[in-house]
């Protein structure tokens, strides 16, 4: 483990990380639908709608002129073609609403909470996530996550893994790169965390995708830390 | 009281309202220049700190070629000055930070702690304050206040009362500006927020400026909720 005596900051990948969206938006959306009397394989949605993230946000980085669009726009946008490409009838503008606003009702990982407030103790902790301002907040109130503050993608109009992303949340915090630690699930947002100096920090979620995860059973990188959960981290950390 | 139900979230400006910015750096600065062996009159130098603050700002706002400059980099400039015109003599680079750093350790008033813990359990809570986020993040840390978010004037590149941050605020919360409640001990900040649709609260703190204080010893607007302290505001949002 490299000398991690200068770290002030931990800044957190959320969808995955943190909570588990996939599980979270199953069962919500499952539960939601047999009171609603809507029929639809909930199942097939979450995952298609979790494949058109990405490409949702290369759509923004293609397109400056446009603006920045907030993921809360880009998740109603793929939600609009999904229930079409699947067939799911009946819904009404408040039901796209709340189907939408699924992703600001995630459930934490069992450990998330109570690594977080370990690690709360000694450093600031902040997610850094894609998640617009408000999701992230509203998920923070739902899920009782213990953030010191709320970074957002939004608030650098960029997408991770934009350094703009990584770079800006060290100058808000007034931190160095270095006196920041991203941590992830995923190896890519780690990679290019890196690449900028930040310090870095792995867990593996091994069922974030569930049957369809094909990456990121364990580090591929050099990171800082390795631990299997948050309660490793702040292990390793000494919280 | 009007209808206050459509209510999500209450923002708070800082300085003033929610820590006692005179008596926290006066004290800082004594105790700190007799362990150093520093001479000064900490007490002239924290007035006529916080009376170069406006002016400060309004430079910002005349200047927006030069780009926007966050309160610590303000605060260290009018610091430099006031320590010259003072004639405080011996102090180093790390003493200038240690003393503009100050403004990063305020203490709460008595009843802002336990006020913003009822108040979060059925409001989102935030600053809204000039500060910025480092600044206001520090704050929160040493202070314990149990913030959800941090909402800064620096986010919005602007400074109150500037409209830019009071409809950002409610822009980044995915509000309307009436579900956002502004908080304050400043006649001034709520006239600005109240005339841009948010709705408002105020509460005396008739000795922030010490025996300086000429306003802001009363409501002098039609405020949605006017009470003696935090404690005030939760009893009236039956929190």
């Amino acid at each position: 483990m490299s000398d991690l005596s200068g770290v002030r900051a931990l800044v957190f990948d959320v969808f995955g990380t943190v909570v588990d969206w996939r599980t979270s938006l199953i069962n919500d959306f499952t539960v939601w639908s047999e009171r609603r009397g809507i029929q639809g394989d909930w199942t097939a949605l979450v995952d298609r709608w979790r494949g058109l993230y990405s490409g949702s946000m290369d759509e923004v980085r293609r397109h400056p002129e446009r603006g920045y669009v907030i993921l809360d726009v880009l998740h109603r946008t793929s939600l609009e073609r999904l229930i079409s490409e699947l067939g799911i009838a009946g819904l009404t503008e408040a039901d796209l609403d709340y189907l939408t606003r699924g992703w600001h009702r995630l459930h934490p990982w069992p450990d998330s909470v109570a690594g977080l407030t370990r690690l709360k103790r000694k450093y600031i902790i902040s997610p850094l996530s894609n998640g617009n301002v408000a999701l992230l907040t509203n998920m923070a109130k739902f899920a009782g996550l213990p953030w010191d503050l709320v970074l957002s993608a939004e608030l650098f109009a960029h997408y991770k893994p934009d350094r703009e992303v990584y770079l800006g949340a060290a100058r808000l915090l007034g931190l160095a790169p270095a006196e920041v630690m991203m941590v992830a699930a995923h190896n890519s947002d780690l990679k290019a965390a890196s690449g900028l100096g930040l310090k870095t920090a792995f867990v593996a979620r091994p069922t974030e995708y569930g049957p369809l995860q094909k990456i990121d059973f364990e580090a591929t990188g050099d990171w800082d830390i390795v631990a299997p959960d948050f309660g490793g981290i702040a292990d390793k950390l000494g919280c």
